[in-house]
């Protein structure tokens, strides 16, 4: 049963922190970014990455920027060793870019560190001991020497093999585990002593990484740890000061932008916050949230649906619908206030001023999403609910993403019409965007053969035209994609995919919804069929059509 | 296509504040907290709560300690109108609660605001309008005196209606909206002017509410206009502070919490942060952080299975797995290191002693949740892990909250036997567990009767004992939880469900995976069964028999 009891807690000691300086600094440039994705983000998932799903997310991080990836504990398991030696083998990593491995501080690991390394034209070694009192006395037992000789000794370890490596430009890493709950002066002491083994000898700069390995206290405090932490160390000159936030008490982001201010250089997160227990920093967040500012962020987010879509692939993961920046509702608005407000705003706003429009912090095109406009639904009435009106009339469950896209299409037709939204017209509405598409491409006929990959055959016509598609795939839907994109020359990737047995209807029909990006922007289709795979090879037909008729009511065609 | 380009935004101004003192503060109490779920978390919904959601949600709010609430906008929506009736009419509100509703400046809907209100004991009637210049300038078109104008017209409708309807006790709340994106010295001057309205009569301190409505720079941005506020305002010792941050950065909470070390006084948020866009504040959240540093949150958030139920079903919305203190990952430690640590701290813990566990920020049972140690399955070899030995071999997709209690009954046998975890002992441990059961209760025959509710005959046999279980419910499920909790008189919820086809097997079987909380610890339930209900009532039987076999080797029968 619960103890629900406050008294069990002690509160955080606040720093003794003289003539503190971070609340008077602005942030004006990004930090040093360091992805842990690879390494803390996969060791927090239940099933850990596939080398396939390592290989996307490898690629994917290489592509948005990031000059700095940890990429695993080769030391620790096999699947990071051999992910590190296939990195390096088949010459994945961009000479500007440095791979980082962690790694404990015992020479047996150390050595197995540097064999994974072999052949790196540039890697971080990240060397990490828990130095917290509770770490010390309950699960250590050992005293603060005893803490610092560990460090030593591996520090030690690391230079004397970098030494018998010289063809690889290393850096060294040093991290005192459980920093925010390390007394600031032990850190300072600890962090001097590994420091002074390798300071004379770095080719570069040390980089000293002060985690949140939990967080312990509101934002400011880990602030002035930061503050104090660089106020004591000695040779700052020569030292990167690097942040590792967690994310216990929903302020992992504040505390890494308050400890920027602070005097950070770097920050170590994950993409859209993975990562043990409550999670990361998320790098996305922090990163547009510079952005937003006026500040080149050095890393290019523009694809945020790739970003989502690679990341919920390799940590099968969910993204929060209100997730800052990406979720599925951070640019809708319900309120007839707040749509006026957006509306006066988006009319007068210049391409050349600055964006300022009332609601929206940032300009949703920007990401490649629309700002939309949602009419809510009236589910007590029964009356003005599209969602309502189509589970309860037509068996029709719309996903919470199509009912947005779909609720933007009778907004924009009440206002046209200036008529009231009755039940008949959101069908009719929904018949004639989705199921009839008057305009529009239809599925004629279509052949599926499977050997190894699926190949599909399929004939779709429309008005005169008919169109003859071979293509192939993994999966009939995909090799249609694949198809379609081909014989028209677009861009098309699939987002999202959902379906439903119709709970309306006299025979077993499935109902098929997939979010489509067609050349940048989004197209919801839907279809019905007795199919499954036909009802899903209509959708995408049906998603491609809204795209094909908005293109052309936009660019009329000569006579 | 997507324009990313960080040029198009302008930085924030930072706040020329001197003698700045709230980075000095350490927070000691509980701020006061308003939730206003059924306001602006309703708000945000593309479908809002229905009557029946609103009241579960009120009644929520009520038993976890609320004593003030905004519970709609009624002059705007005839919904929150009939709810705030039918909260005052049916005595719905105890003594010590105010409700609160929002309202524009006109007078036609302030009239109609009062009107809701008629009856109410204690009511604070929330006044706002938008005061930032973005505002003023594109969407009102209106200088600042138009501005103030608004508002004291507003306060002053506010006092009339106040005077002619002596009999409730009434405090005045105004939000100068949009308050992050106004200047400071208007910002001041438009409260000084609506304070002026109120304050030689008011019974009660009057709220001035400062909402980030959108969230526009660093929290200590948004503190410091907290203080450099609280040192210009008029009348402070008249005045109750209030915040009301948004999520569009990922830093609601630290905003409030940094604004609560500036001085201010209460707290409007929601339950796990449903709101516009990115979502408000997080109360849940924010009241566990000062409940993790010994501080009384002044709220009872131990049932927190029970807040995540009844939010998840009025907002229709997920919770993340990774929500800090809720989701189902946040008490789990994947990493043997990690594991270790929580192992030797938890084994010298003292009951009379502050918490202090390495990774563990706060003790799992406090909110009726277990630690779970979780071994972390490996895919890639195709021979460890867990679920992936469960799907392959045998067709059973485990539920990611399933896994995790499995998994934690695997790695405890692997401990006690010092055996490999092979595939096939894997799948012994599960079928003994849950399909098989020898010690448990099996379901022996059942009948369903519906007539407005189901009603349920069950029989159930066990050794020698038979039990002839007779219930009814909200459909049989509920009815069959129903009939055991009043046979075995324990409680039982039903938290999650699960259900799919099993893709291993000659005939079309189902499985069904429930997760109960008995006598307030968790237990797991898996069934396979050709028909879907009655896999349904064998999963939740199975759920049942873990505890009462749990239960029975703890406290052994006499012979």
């Amino acid at each position: 049963m619960s103890q629900f009891n406050h008294n069990k807690y002690a509160s955080f000691k606040p720093v003794a922190l003289t003539n503190r300086q971070w609340p008077n600094n602005s942030i004006n440039q990004a930090p040093q970014w360091c992805s842990v994705d690879l390494r803390d983000g996969n060791q927090a998932l239940i099933e850990p990455m596939s080398v396939e799903q390592k290989q996307r997310l490898f690629a994917l991080l290489i592509k948005l920027g990031f000059k700095e990836i940890e990429v695993g504990f080769p030391a620790a398991s096999t699947t990071d060793y051999d992910f590190v030696r296939w990195l390096i083998e088949t010459n994945q990593i961009p000479d500007d870019v440095s791979i980082q491995v962690l790694t404990q501080a015992r020479p047996a690991l150390i050595s197995r560190t540097f064999e994974a390394l072999k052949g790196a034209k540039n890697a971080i070694v990240h060397l990490y001991n828990s130095t917290s009192k509770v770490q010390r006395d309950k699960v250590f037992k050992l005293d603060k020497a005893g803490i610092i000789n560990i460090a030593v000794q591996g520090a030690k370890e690391l230079q004397k093999h970098a030494d018998q490596n010289p063809h690889t430009n290393w850096q060294f890493q040093y991290s005192p585990e459980s920093f925010t709950g390390t007394e600031l002066d032990f850190a300072v002491e600890i962090c001097n002593a590994v420091v002074a083994q390798w300071r004379p000898k770095a080719q570069q700069k040390i980089i000293l990484n002060l985690p949140a390995t939990v967080e312990m206290s509101t934002p400011n405090v880990y602030a002035d740890q930061i503050e104090w932490f660089i106020q004591h160390i000695a040779h700052r000159e020569d030292i990167i000061i690097s942040q590792h936030t967690h994310n216990d008490r929903g302020c992992g982001i504040a505390a890494a932008e308050l400890g920027q201010l602070a005097g950070a250089d770097r920050v170590e997160g994950t993409l859209l916050g993975n990562g043990e227990r409550t999670g990361n920093m998320d790098i996305v967040t922090m990163a547009m949230n510079l952005y937003s500012q006026g500040i080149d962020p050095k890393l290019d987010l523009a694809d945020i649906d790739e970003i989502v879509q690679v990341v919920k692939f390799c940590t099968q993961l969910p993204v929060h619908p209100r997730h800052p920046y990406v979720g599925e509702l951070v640019f809708t608005a319900f309120s007839g206030s707040h749509q006026d407000a957006i509306k006066k705003c988006l009319d007068i706003q210049q391409a050349d001023q600055h964006w300022d429009v009332a609601y929206l912090p940032i300009d949703p095109a920007d990401l490649g999403r629309d700002y939309q406009e949602v009419i809510r639904i009236n589910s007590q009435s029964g009356k003005g609910g599209i969602a309502y009106i189509l589970d309860k009339d037509y068996g029709i469950q719309l996903p919470r993403w199509a009912l947005i896209e779909f609720s933007a299409i009778v907004q924009a037709d009440a206002e046209k019409s200036g008529e009231e939204i009755s039940p008949e017209k959101i069908w009719r509405l929904f018949n004639n965007h989705y199921l009839e598409q008057a305009q529009g491409y239809k599925l004629t006929n279509y052949q599926v053969n499977y050997q190894q990959q699926e190949q599909i055959q399929v004939l779709i016509e429309r008005k005169q035209q008919r169109c003859d598609i071979q293509a192939s795939g993994n999966g009939a839907l995909a090799a249609f994609v694949n198809g379609l994109a081909a014989e028209f020359k677009q861009q098309i990737e699939v987002l999202d995919y959902n379906e439903h047995a119709l709970s309306k209807g006299a025979e077993a029909e499935a109902v098929c919804y997939i979010e489509t990006k067609i050349a940048g922007k989004r197209y919801l289709g839907v279809a019905i069929d007795k199919d499954i795979l036909t009802a899903s090879l209509k959708a995408l037909l049906c998603a491609f059509n809204q795209q094909l008729i908005t293109e052309e009511q936009r660019q009329p065609q000569p006579a």
